[in-house]
């Protein structure tokens, strides 16, 4: 991918706080919105998430998701240019203990302080999507297929 | 559902113009954005999508499909709380001729003036979804499970 291309890319991934998370439920896809963290070099995409949500029970079942990030539609002529990405790969369920949580914990407060409320709940906890690969479309017809290793290597 | 809720629930079908759409590739969960159009009375949703894009080639395999509708981030402190809805159904490929073809594509241009290039490209049509069912987060916490009538009935 071109040198704009990752910087544009990059961008998306750090300034939007929405994504839209497909799992599979009894083989059907299923898609609902959640929040996101990234890793800071992109090897790992982070929800936090209630195990009574939808998507949970479906992670518990299936590991493969996908993970949509959509730049905001800022009432453009045209959305369909709008930028977005898809990053496919398998989620795995954090503990609630530890230095890692805690490091995650940080940041997702400074990320979204209000969802501190979320933390006293014990159905909580951390998902993390490690990225199999990404499906960047940059605008009409510029569509980029990336590696994991190259996502990782752009941030 | 409630009268207010079912007002909100009108009111971010109405406004949004983004989807995102989960389809089945090869047996794994894939979700990509798109345009949507509702129908008046909520009984269908349409996307106008080409052949080459993956979400098409993933319908034409299977044609199960969710379709979410989130409101805009308007960056408020916690976007946990934005509305947002699930529609799951089956989507099915509709002809490039016809009355209702016409009716589609003139009210498409009406809500999409942008897009009207791809009505020149033999790769564009448009999919009916049908809804079975719905899935509307109202709010935190505030989960209705809709039937495809009660969404058809709130329109």
């Amino acid at each position: 991918m071109d040198p704009q291309a990752s910087l544009l890319l990059i961008g998306l991934i750090l300034k939007e706080r929405l994504g839209h998370l497909a799992t599979l439920r009894n083989g059907a896809p299923m898609v609902s919105m959640t929040l996101y963290m990234p890793e800071r070099d992109f090897s790992a995409f982070y929800v936090h998430v209630s195990r009574l949500a939808w998507h949970t029970q479906d992670m518990l079942q299936d590991a493969r998701v996908a993970l949509s990030i959509s730049a905001t539609d800022d009432r453009r002529a045209d959305p369909f240019t709008l930028m977005r990405v898809t990053i496919r790969g398998d989620a795995l369920n954090l503990p609630n203990e530890g230095p890692e949580f805690s490091r995650l914990k940080t940041r997702w407060l400074e990320r979204f302080p209000a969802q501190a409320i979320n933390f006293e709940l014990a159905d909580f906890s951390f998902w993390k999507i490690a990225p199999r690969d990404a499906r960047f479309v940059a605008g009409f017809g510029a569509i980029h297929n990336i590696s994991a290793q190259e996502l990782a290597r752009i941030a």
